[in-house]
């Protein structure tokens, strides 16, 4: 296993991306950009990021041999996604670097590890608890109070594996449809709005942020994107400090999102954070069009060893994913004037699967939340 | 052949781009961000092209065969430079769309039919003569003046194929040294600077132009590149009219770039064509980070008979080149805050080889030459 700081690529050499969905598509193209290959590791024959590489392994994540093919080809590995299973993770960290390192995902694929990591960092999260029966989710609800949030432990995302517990619901009816052992019950937060903070360290522990995004969900799936996010400076220069903090605890090399809810305070709002994810995140998209430098091209620099970009946005962005059937708008989006339009190359349009994203750059009207 | 006002491609639809360079390259990756695929013919096995996508053609463009084929791969056809021979062209357009149509090259891969078709548009040039002879050179001369530029009528590129001809020089040397019997005298302009015009037209006459963009050359090649041009809007809009009419002669589909001179008058500037690329062009690259489409979306979004996008400019956009080895300075454009690195992926930095460009956007502060 080579050490992550000693990864220093030269333009030519080839970045082994897991995962061939929009986000290693997007990955992908900005190392192209950057003058670096890509090749692309996915089961899926239909990835769309197998379209925008000369190289691609399709092959199930078990398959040995075709990880040690794909690690051979490659000069550092990186990942779109989080639940990349362990046991692949380690068989290309031992011939190459795995950036960033696998044994981050041991926290961030567990919500509760997560919860437990952050909490012991000082950081302010929702109220939790673990849970692993009805007998302690019914102690957890004494402690936590209702409404609260019950989910899976692993492997949830975009509201998979997770339910809102109200008064009056049937406690034991919500363990069962839950259908797991493993399990965190976490206290409603009333927020005032969802932020998120997209933040880029390299190996030698530099880290640059993005500026603070605000988000809105529909369905438990990211909408919309607004940056600079409508928040007081103090307030986005403490997510940002969140962020920093985090990523140099986990002492991460790459790009990681940090979701947080803003939350009023007496007179003064604060911030919890709601989850990590360790990589290139949806709400960061706004950077490929608003930005100088996006979210995709910082974890390709961080990951190569390549300075961090210094990112200046272009005015003031809003980002629209395109979810489902909304894909068949596309035509009116691209009349719209200053619309950038992003279509990922997926075929069917099911509901809930992202097709693809717009973004809308406009003259900076709300102050920037940095100036750096 | 099927007619060029037929093309609509649907998401997932592949375009067939002839030419593996950095503008195959870059067109490749412009129609990726729309869902397109691409698949790139050229005979070059190191073409930076090939490594966008997953489907790629290695092969001479005389062998028929290989023409055959990849014209059953793809939807509609398009090129990255102007020097398509005419026999490759008339292989694939008897099987699929050749978009822009192939009989424009006609036009534009002579100077001297180029220069008679902008003349009887009414458009202004520099004075030109036909030569073929150091006696039909000499008459030029006699009529046009001192200094003077001679250039082969075809294959010229980046002061390729051309020499100034002064008061004094051997004529016949000059004649001997160009090793051609097809050459244009045309008269030296003292320019007071260099302006492009980016233009795009759809099938259905539709035509959008990008801002107006001043020119830098270095040794023949283009250094810098600024937009908008620091002119005035009269004189912009003079261009840019040059350039619609151009196209519309043409019959044209896909982007164009007119190359003028802006020439002092009698207290009044006024335009002269220089030449046109009939095809996206270097002086364009400013519009990938600069604006919120491109110059190589809107070609993908003629081609395919999409609607033409209405771009916005971000704010005033610097590009420079990195030529030879200026891409070894790679890493200190990387630290530049603002700036946006774009390298080509190719090996050796020959000198004048094109390796790279940096865009850089500030807020705007030069008037815009349109507001659209």
């Amino acid at each position: 296993m080579t050490a992550s700081n000693l990864v220093k690529l030269k333009p030519g050499d080839t970045i082994g991306i897991l995962g061939g969905g929009q986000l290693g598509r997007m990955l992908a193209m900005a190392a192209a950009r950057l003058g670096l290959r890509s090749q692309v590791f996915s089961p899926d024959p239909d990835s769309p990021a197998f379209d925008v590489v000369q190289r691609a392994t399709c092959a199930e994540y078990a398959d040995v041999e075709a990880l040690e093919l794909f690690a051979n080809d490659v000069d550092v590995v990186t990942y779109e996604f989080e639940n990349v299973p362990a046991a692949t993770a380690m068989v290309l960290a031992a011939r190459r670097p795995v950036l960033p390192a696998y044994k981050i995902l041991e926290t961030t694929q567990d919500r509760l590890i997560e919860k437990d990591f952050i909490s012991k960092l000082g950081i302010g999260t929702a109220d939790y608890a673990d849970v692993s029966s009805v007998a302690t989710l019914r102690t957890a609800i004494e402690r936590i109070g209702l409404p609260a949030v019950i989910k899976t432990r692993r492997f949830g995302y975009d509201g998979k594996g997770q339910a809102i517990i109200r008064q009056g619901d049937d406690i034991a009816q919500v363990w069962d449809d839950l259908g797991t052992k493993s399990a965190i019950l976490e206290a409603f937060v009333p927020f005032e709005r969802e932020i998120s903070v997209i933040a880029a360290r390299s190996a030698s522990g530099e880290v640059e942020c993005f500026d603070v995004t605000e988000n809105e969900h529909r369905d438990h799936i990211l909408k919309i994107s607004r940056a600079p996010a409508a928040i007081p400076e103090a307030l986005a220069a403490q997510a940002r400090a969140i962020a920093e903090k985090i990523a140099a605890a986990l002492d991460y090399v790459g790009v990681l999102a940090v979701e947080l809810f803003v939350v009023p305070g007496n007179g003064k709002a604060t911030v919890l954070v709601n989850e990590i994810a360790p990589r290139v995140h949806n709400s960061g998209h706004w950077t490929l069009d608003g930005a100088s430098i996006s979210q995709f091209e910082q974890h390709i620099r961080a990951i190569a060893g390549w300075p961090l970009g210094k990112p200046v946005r272009h005015g003031d962005v809003t980002m629209t994913n395109l979810i489902g059937d909304d894909i068949l708008s596309y035509e009116q989006w691209l009349t719209v004037p200053g619309a950038t339009v992003h279509l990922y190359g997926k075929g069917t349009p099911r509901p809930g699967r992202k097709m693809g994203h717009v973004t809308e750059v406009t003259p900076a009207s709300r102050s920037s939340t940095e100036a750096r």
